[in-house]
């Protein structure tokens, strides 16, 4: 369908959740109440490090107004060997052994939030406080304090036996590195470190847990993935799938910080225990303390070039904080760092390490922005000393279609290509800079994206209007670009199609809206269950008629329906739609799917800056964000991902960063000392959307969030 | 399948609902909250009768803390000459004229609901008070005030052109009537008067209205069928209907009283209109005065029967009101009154007829209880008089299979006779009365049930539980009967199984929860369902296997998917579920139904009162009701709705009516001068379940909560 002209996609429709976020009406988890509510608080560690000798919750518990008091000790025991179930659990609430400042200890829920933390200041924890390691470097020393004592790793050559900090270790090699170093005629080597930074969104984490006396739990949350949080849910508290409702509410940011369940099951036994709902609501502090930032970073890149431009050999190692538990994005990094270029000789080495920081989570295209700001780095060095234009010898060494990537696979229907020359013949690019201590940028950046399993339903009714629901939570305006794909697979006008998201009572199961993936595999879904429900409505325009269901067809242009057998039947689809209800109801089409197919995405970005010589500081002057997006299906929608990914992109380079002391404290928890960037920083971000198809999706359509930060 | 024997059909499971509603948990309409919201309250008429000369809100408007006052200026203009729609306008807000004490004239909303009801005082209305009418024998006389001049109806021979409050008449006849007369032995000639009754639900209509800025509305009601409250106000307010989700809350009782929507329109008008959302709560008194209650009656009967105790002709006229608008259920009670017995020479004829009181509204049986206890008046004097035993005399003349009924239908898998003979045969029609001024009542009653139209959606989890979602609203435990058949037809247990209703905006739709067709027809939606699962589920089997999907077959009782194509696999419902993520997604499986064949309800009770000769009171000694059930999905749930219904039709009998002045100004619009029976009032009420299965029902269910009251 891709090469079709479209009606719906492609054009600039209001957003359905603008209005309400613009006007402050639309309902977030911390908005909403229930009878007979209790307010829930979490007590974290003030260590970095310890082992906990006891937790005494009496006091706590004896205070009036305080309905209950949990900890470990309400969690079903550990499930045999899983370290992963181990993990989850003692994330939610330390057993033995605190791991980061901000570790979760016990939670209350009393009938005032300020009842509740008082009660926090009486709960007696008795530690024994160990020796913090809060950067990788040192945590892989050979005397290095342990954070899990039962950690072993296959992948340590000869250490398997012993505990150690690094979680995981991988390596892959193309070529002879030895052989791609000599043809070098230019070679630079580099060590980059960087700091924890955080997603940044503006809606702390929020969870309401009402639990039926069935035995059944309905949570609303702030997530990004109901189904995900259902089944942490049902996974630390072993419950029957179908007796846990997870309601999605309107998300005030996400960035992949809200793929993790972090307070949702705290809310949940706390409200079992109390007997009645409880809605905790994390501070900013907590924000910061609580929830998985980006993976801090050491990275050391070689990379030599011959006198053409070529790129003869790469070698690095990546070296990612995983935080308390396993899990850093390192494998990801190591994936984009190599993902935009020809390499072919080459080594990379990855570290996934835990250290006494928080356990790291998702932040939009996790673990690809550090490797690729090295990358980046080196590559700009090559060329200067080459003295070659930096596109130009990015166009050289670019990927293209047919080529083999790093990991052996043979690249097509990518754009990178395409981008790199927008950028070469973008004005921006060719412009004057104008002034004294002023420079021009550039990056290229590759992301993977990503499809897996989403679920929608379309109901049409006897107005010919029509309700989708979908379950993947909408944290960009998904609801817009799933109703367009719709409207345009049913042949109706944009404002015909309702969106709305479905909870884990109601839809089938999709995965978490992370990876750039929604726009694109819930589309698929979406477009299935538009195909369903025009099979359904031949069926039954057969049936009125009386002829086989297979002499029918739809043409999506003139919205009709008609019969082979008789070239005197005819009808629309709002025709067919009002006889429904007399001819057995309505229909219903669905679709499940899981998308294994997806194109990848390339980006590059110019910025002018100048640098004040004395103060060191920097000012944007001008930016252009450069993206093969496939297809635009919602085109404000995807300039705003490319300006909203610039702008972390901003934020990481210039502003944030976590600062931590020795023993493993958090200096700066608070948005008034962790600087975001904000409109004043910024100049306009100019957008160019390249389209370049991806012709597996029905509409060319990529993801687009994920590119424009790496 | 009504043959095969079941696993969870039929059993006493605990209901879904139950717990939270006992423990005072369950939600309502009126416990919800939305930030900002306004309160709503509903001028109404003081008069039965008046011309509205003007409305004057102009100092409502001007109090401090009004945010809106709408009126009917505030709803779209009449549409063409519908005078359904004029009569559905006019009930939400009186234009012309008030045909009622309780016409909604203006509403207010205000951040108080004290400031709300204060400036309803302020709101002026300049009315000429007309004559009223109030009751059926007055309506119809020649210089009868009018309450519609531009009602026609073309049912009155000759007065076709003329206003009338005579809304629909209509004649059935049968065989010879003077010829039957002539040939009985006995003849008995009564008039009977009844009462308009209230159906007594506990909880006051409440509605939650909250509009998106995108001009969309959500809607949280207390009613019987959200679809048709959707459908009311796209009627009303014209809008799309995708644009309209109308979300249903638990319901505190409806019985035929929340098929109509009251206060939502209004309730949406201020909320648009204030710009914000608007909760509207009734008050009991307007319960009684703006609730359209059962149709008050006058009923002739003359009946005659021979020495054999046959019946030989039956006349009949039958008068109901309708209130202020057409549609009193007058010709479901000519259904019912010969609905159980074989007439062969009778005439019946019914007039719907507009008096100066509330709209009527659906009651439990609507129009089928002052009917049949006329005829079955009729019927034991026939009896006394022939000195039969009056179940011998109801035995003779009941409708059999194969017989025609008084509407020239033949019947089929009917149980009138075999209830009958179960009361003959029970202990209590057998046992002494047991002391001086006691009697024994025995009543016959017909009601024919409704299939229409219901929609289900299942989803299969990984972990093997299911949810199920239904669009019919739960009023009566339907969650737990439909989630038993979807269990058993499944093959699964009834706690693997999530039941929950959805709303306009997930569910396709379906007709009210009345007429006794939710476990009956929204039943077979989910039988449906759970076929289309497990053909989807053969599918995925197939697909894994790498065998054609018509070698797949599912047995229910091992719960096992096996492939003709090769004996060796095999796979359980649980294995292939937990299968479902890796293999394309979970499955859902759908159902939209309209059920156009169902089964009909016959029952009798026995009672034994006690009579103080003094005082005129009656007590209550024994109660036993016998019905055919068809076959009793949820047992318990099935002989509540015997008992319940027994115990209405006794405050119906004994306790319950609306005292009008001769103004139509109600007397007793509270509920401690309008009496409902207690359980101080009553005996148990032993129950009989008789299950002839009905065959077109998957497990051979008949709807069963409208016989008891009949």
């Amino acid at each position: 369908m891709s090469e079709q002209s479209t009606r719906v996609v492609g054009t600039r429709t209001l957003r359905h959740d603008a209005p309400e976020k613009v006007i402050g009406r639309a309902k977030y988890t911390a908005d909403l109440q229930a009878p007979g509510m209790a307010h829930g608080k979490i007590l974290r560690s003030p260590h970095a490090h310890a082992r906990i000798r006891s937790i005494d919750t009496s006091r706590a518990e004896a205070l009036p107004g305080v309905y209950a008091v949990v900890t470990a000790r309400d969690l079903p025991p550990y499930e045999g060997d899983s370290f992963d179930h181990r993990a989850l659990r003692d994330s939610t609430f330390a057993s033995d052994k605190v791991l980061h400042v901000g570790h979760p200890i016990a939670a209350v829920a009393a009938r005032t939030l300020s009842t509740a933390e008082e009660a926090l200041d009486l709960i007696a924890v008795d530690y024994e406080v160990l020796p913090a390691v809060v950067n990788v470097l040192d945590a892989i020393k050979p005397n290095a304090p342990i954070l899990h004592e039962h950690l072993r790793t296959s992948s340590l050559g000869g250490a398997e036996d012993r505990p150690t900090n690094i979680a995981w270790r991988f390596e892959h090699a193309i070529g002879d590195l030895t052989a791609g170093f000599a043809e070098a005629d230019v070679i630079v080597e580099r060590e980059f470190t960087s700091l924890l930074v955080h997603q940044g969104y503006i809606e702390p984490q929020a969870a309401l847990a009402i639990w039926s006396p069935d035995g059944s739990l309905t949570l609303h949350t702030s997530t990004q993935g109901s189904f995900a949080v259902r089944d942490t849910i049902v996974d630390l508290l072993k419950l029957p799938m179908a007796d846990v409702r997870v309601i999605p509410a309107e998300v005030g940011g996400a960035f992949g910080g809200k793929n993790t369940s972090y307070i949702d099951a705290a809310a949940a036994l706390l409200a079992r225990k109390a007997g009645r709902p409880v809605k905790t609501v994390m501070t900013r502090a907590e924000v910061f303390l609580g929830t998985g930032p980006s993976s801090g970073t050491v990275i050391r890149i070689k990379a030599g070039a011959n006198r053409e431009g070529r790129l003869t050999a790469l070698d690095a190692q990546l070296y990612y904080e995983a935080g308390a538990y396993p899990g850093s994005p390192v494998g990801s990094g190591a994936s984009v760092m190599t993902g935009a270029y020809v390499v072919p000789n080459g080594h990379i080495e990855g570290f996934d390490i835990v250290v006494n920081k928080p356990r790291s989570s998702s932040y939009r295209a996790p673990g690809g922005t550090p490797a690729n700001f090295a990358l980046e780095q080196v590559v700009d060095e090559l060329a200067e000393k080459l003295g070659m234009d930096p596109i130009e010898f990015r166009l050289i060494n670019s990927l293209r279609n047919g080529c083999q990537n790093f990991f052996g696979h043979t690249v097509a229907d990518i754009g990178a290509v395409e981008v790199l020359e927008a950028v070469r013949a973008h004005p921006h690019y060719n412009a004057p800079l104008g002034g004294p201590n002023r420079g021009r940028g550039v990056a290229h950046a590759y992301w993977g994206n990503w499809g897996a399993r989403s679920s929608a339903t379309l109901t049409v009714n006897p107005d010919g209007t029509v309700g989708l629901v979908t379950g993947s939570v909408d944290i960009t305006g998904t609801r817009t670009s799933l109703a367009m794909q719709a409207a345009e697979a049913l042949g109706l006008d944009y404002n015909q199609v309702k969106p709305s998201v479905g909870d884990t009572g109601n839809i089938g199961y999709s995965d978490v809206s992370a990876g750039s993936r929604t726009t694109v595999a819930t589309g698929h879904a979406v477009v299935r269950a538009a195909e369903d429900t025009i099979a359904r409505l031949c069926a039954r325009a057969a049936q009125i008629w009386g002829v086989p269901v297979d002499s029918m067809s739809y043409e999506r242009a003139t919205r009709t329906f008609s019969s082979t057998s008789d070239p005197d039947k005819r009808i629309t689809f709002a025709e067919l739609a009002a006889l429904l209800p007399q001819t057995g109801n309505v229909v219903i089409g669905v679709a499940n799917v899981d998308i294994q197919e997806w194109g990848v995405g390339y980006g590059a970005h110019i910025v002018d800056v100048e640098v004040d010589p004395e103060t060191g500081k920097v000012k944007l002057l001008r930016y252009t964000a450069v993206q093969d997006v496939g297809k635009a299906i919602h085109p404000p929608a995807v300039e705003g991902q490319l300006q909203g990914g610039a702008t972390q992109g901003i934020g990481w380079a210039l502003y944030e960063g976590y600062v931590y002391d020795a023993n493993g404290r958090l200096l700066n928890p608070h948005l008034l000392d962790y600087k975001l960037p904000t409109a004043l920083d910024l100049p306009m971000i100019d957008t160019v959307l390249v389209e370049v198809p991806y012709p597996k999706h029905p509409y060319g359509a990529r993801g687009v969030g994920e590119v424009p930060i790496v």
